[in-house]
């Protein structure tokens, strides 16, 4: 399991920091709560994090499963939950810049996304046609 | 392990197509990021993917908790996982076109997510009491 | 796993409560749905719930990596746990009646979140380091 939950960890922790992040824009853009709306350059920082959200409730169960039928080696994990994070980077620092920019990071971590429900649906497949 | 990850990959493909059609309904509707709000149609169809990911962070770990109880047979699973699957598409269906008629694919979910976390805490608490 | 699944079981209630006050906040300050804006009393309520999403996500894998490490005696992972939802109780108790006061709710909940996976952290790489 260590490898698998290296990579969950580093993901929970990646997701804090965005969190970290809507804090301080709160600050500096004047956005107090319970308000979301109201500042562009806020609500960019803020959408980062919710849709690190609805990226990672895809992205934990799937690395369980993924990790369940294809652990030899065990690091293959690694892989998918590497580019994932590596994306989530990349859709935050663009993101936070230019709404526009948001692509190229979102398709690393959704790709990762869905090679590790493929995965998990051949290996469950696979597992259920051999009884 | 195969017919629960089964549910789950669905489940998560499903919210994956309740995403994709988030963002069709972002041209659709004229609502450019980081926006969120600004016609009422496209908040249906954003509420709903919302919504998902609000009763996917119960289905998910009740899913795996209620099946570690309750195997006997494995495919007792697929039955609350069925029945979630099909309220979130009435939810779905039925939300984008009226907020109003949301009730009962709403219904369906939430009763299919207590089911599932009632059967977690008997189970838990039966192998308490065993000791 | 019984103790872990109570706390998820737990947690998990809570969290439908919290999503029953929102629809209930609905009704009481008059934000008919898809709207999620337009009354801070509302607005208070509803990121009540979203935040105890976003806390959630990290909370039920990191008690899952957890458990799976310090397992010795197995009901340590209800100090986290209770933790936890105290820290959620308080946190929509004060932030339903005033945004000022959500803060030490907010820090019971992420210090037990933050020691989750860090013990998870360091049981994986001990586990990795012992081969």
């Amino acid at each position: 399991m260590a490898y698998l939950d290296v990579i969950i960890v580093l993901a929970l922790a990646q997701f804090i920091f965005l969190g970290v992040k809507v804090g301080s824009a709160r600050g500096q853009f004047g956005v107090a709560a319970p308000a979301t709306t109201g500042n562009p350059a806020f609500e960019r920082v803020f959408r980062v994090h919710q849709n690190t959200l609805e990226q990672l409730i895809v992205f934990i169960p799937a690395c369980y499963g993924f990790f369940h039928y294809w652990k030899d080696p065990e690091w293959l994990i690694l892989i998918p939950g590497i580019v994932f994070i590596i994306g989530r980077f990349m859709y935050s620092s663009s993101y936070s810049k230019d709404a526009a920019k948001r692509g190229p990071g979102f398709i690393l971590s959704i790709l990762s996304n869905i090679f590790l429900i493929l995965g998990t649906f051949i290996g469950a497949l696979k597992s259920l046609a051999m009884g």
